[in-house]
């Protein structure tokens, strides 16, 4: 296998796990970082023994030639990078949120159909070893038919006048907040679980006055008629306890608050608790990324599998997600959550938005 | 004190329940017991000591004169037993539901204060003792300022041809179902422990097609502002972690549904977990009715307080409630949940029924 040679920009809080997992990736050279604050880059590449910095991605890109542009930056900032890619032929991973609006992640998208490059969007919770795992269990049959799902978010993270700034402050200052910034990780991982969303409900709401977005929320999601793989299984575990039934399509919940924390040693691990719940039983996200699974009226009882590395974001998806874009541009295998994609998750959080707004349910066009 | 004498009506699942704790109950002498079908009145009779039955209701109260009527029957037969006790001046206690209508239960209410009767809805979640030692801990500070409560009703008892038909089999054949059987109960409590309800979302639906009415949904309640005494409480465990915020009306989740079961060694004492959280930590409980709480950022343990018996249902909560209504009838004490009172409940879940139905927000008048 060719080596892949990567380039990045963006040196802030949440760049270290990006350079950290190319860095680490067989097969991958990570070339080159650049910041327009060049000592935040001079420092992170210090720290994981980057070659070359640069301020100016444009100059970055002409000098380095990377096969891989892997953006780190601010949603205000992704366009233009996204467009220096697109002129130069570049492969590119664009981190979420995408764009500050539905409209400019579309162009994004448009621009880079039209300039014929691969473009992912860098949505790493569905990676997280456990959403992986729940799926495979889903597949399995484990479940059963699958009727719910529930997310209780709750970090811990936005209490008091100082919520957010020591590791990320621009928090407190974005007018979307709780769903543009954390929620669309769910909404992609519940689409990811449990297929399309038809419809959504939402009561958004601000507890801590100090920020200017919401930092509260319910979203009732509504999915869309069971698909194939899984769903229509009769369950792995003898019979199913529920007859089958065609017309009745799951439904999802997301309840979040930044302000209360979980029963967690690090409640950033897994950021709260899931609830997978079908004919057959239940599955049990806790806050230790541990799954719990508990067949009908019987004892629950831990299921083990490879909960990933405890020491970094999410149980090491960044770097598996940086794998999967390797393997895709190496061996062609299917990518997840291209560009093109990934603006299924932006009509979810654009309905999100309207509903909470209107008080009414959203149909997803 | 002198002896309060009480007669029932309705010897079908629940009534032992009542009989039993009536007949436990010091200061009270359970005189008689009614029903139409007069073999299971007297098998409920002869299991708990009762001297006479009766299977017509106007016949029991001419002849005993018993000082208050427990109504322990279906709701379609509600009214009319309700206005024999009105004819005759007679205190009662009704349980739920109170009427099929929430037209009917107004006229109930107002026939009962027509006559100047004592009526009380027998509405018995809110006097299990967790949700008393919840209360305590909100009236006492410990849990700072209250923003949300969430439950997650999962009592298991859904699933298959067969289901609900051991215990309660009309079950199957209600129209309306989880919100007029089961989440009333969760409306009533939400409101004891958080106030009135301005407005509510509903997203209901049938899960097992095997019955008539809806098994699962979700509630989103909207409370009113917060209200005095615990609500504006700087926090029992130090400073509060959020500052006190006047304009942030709590709010609260009901996500339930039949056929799922949750963690405990009898699903049907709580029938599920509740959360209930506030700027000082979480307070949470579980399936075997223990109370957990979470201080903000410290670990969660357990808070012991008196369970009630575990071999009854809900920790001695009908008892509990008996006693209440016997203090008030003796004593004067205030009363919870009067017939008037009751009917803020119903307003409630008519909202829920017509959210669902019109899938949007609604607000309470």
């Amino acid at each position: 296998m060719a080596v892949l040679r990567v380039a990045g920009v963006g040196a802030g809080y949440f760049s270290q796990f990006h350079v950290d997992g190319w860095t680490r990736l067989p097969g991958v050279e990570y070339v080159a970082l650049c910041d327009t604050d060049a000592g935040k880059a001079r420092e992170m590449a210090d720290r994981f023994g980057v070659p070359r910095v640069y301020a100016d991605a444009a100059r970055m890109l002409d000098e380095m030639r990377p096969d891989l542009f892997d953006i780190v930056t601010p949603p205000a900032t992704h366009r233009a990078l996204v467009h220096l890619a697109c002129e130069r032929g570049i492969a590119t991973v664009c981190q979420k949120a995408l764009a500050p609006t539905f409209e400019e992640a579309q162009a994004i998208v448009d621009d880079a159909e039209r300039a014929g490059i691969p473009l992912v969007v860098h949505e790493n919770f569905r990676f997280q070893p456990w959403y992986r795992e729940a799926k495979r269990l889903l597949e399995s049959g484990t479940v059963g038919t699958p009727h719910s799902i529930a997310f209780r978010l709750r970090p811990g993270d936005g209490q008091g006048p100082r919520a957010y700034l020591d590791r990320q402050p621009y928090f407190q200052k974005m007018e979307r907040f709780l769903v543009y910034e954390t929620a669309i990780h769910f909404i992609d991982t519940f689409r990811y679980l449990m297929g399309e969303v038809r419809a959504v409900y939402a009561q958004l709401r601000r507890i801590n006055p100090i920020i200017a977005g919401e930092d509260a929320g319910y979203i009732v999601f509504e999915f869309a008629q069971p698909r194939a793989p899984g769903w229509s299984s009769t369950g792995g575990h003898g019979e199913p306890a529920i007859a089958a039934q065609a017309a009745s399509a799951a439904t999802g919940l997301f309840d979040g608050n930044r302000l209360n924390d979980h029963a967690s040693d690090n409640p950033r691990r897994t950021m709260g608790e899931m609830w997978l719940e079908g004919s057959a039983g239940v599955l049990r996200l806790d806050g230790s990324a541990r799954l719990w699974w508990k067949p009908h009226q019987q004892d629950e009882s831990e299921h083990r599998y490879d909960r990933g590395p405890d020491d970094t974001f999410g149980g090491g998806c960044v770097a598996s997600l940086q794998a999967h874009v390797a393997r895709h541009l190496a061996e062609g295998k299917p990518l997840e959550n291209s560009g093109r994609d990934y603006l299924a998750n932006l009509r979810v959080q654009e309905a999100v938005y309207r509903s909470s707004a209107q008080g009414r349910r959203v149909e997803i066009d």
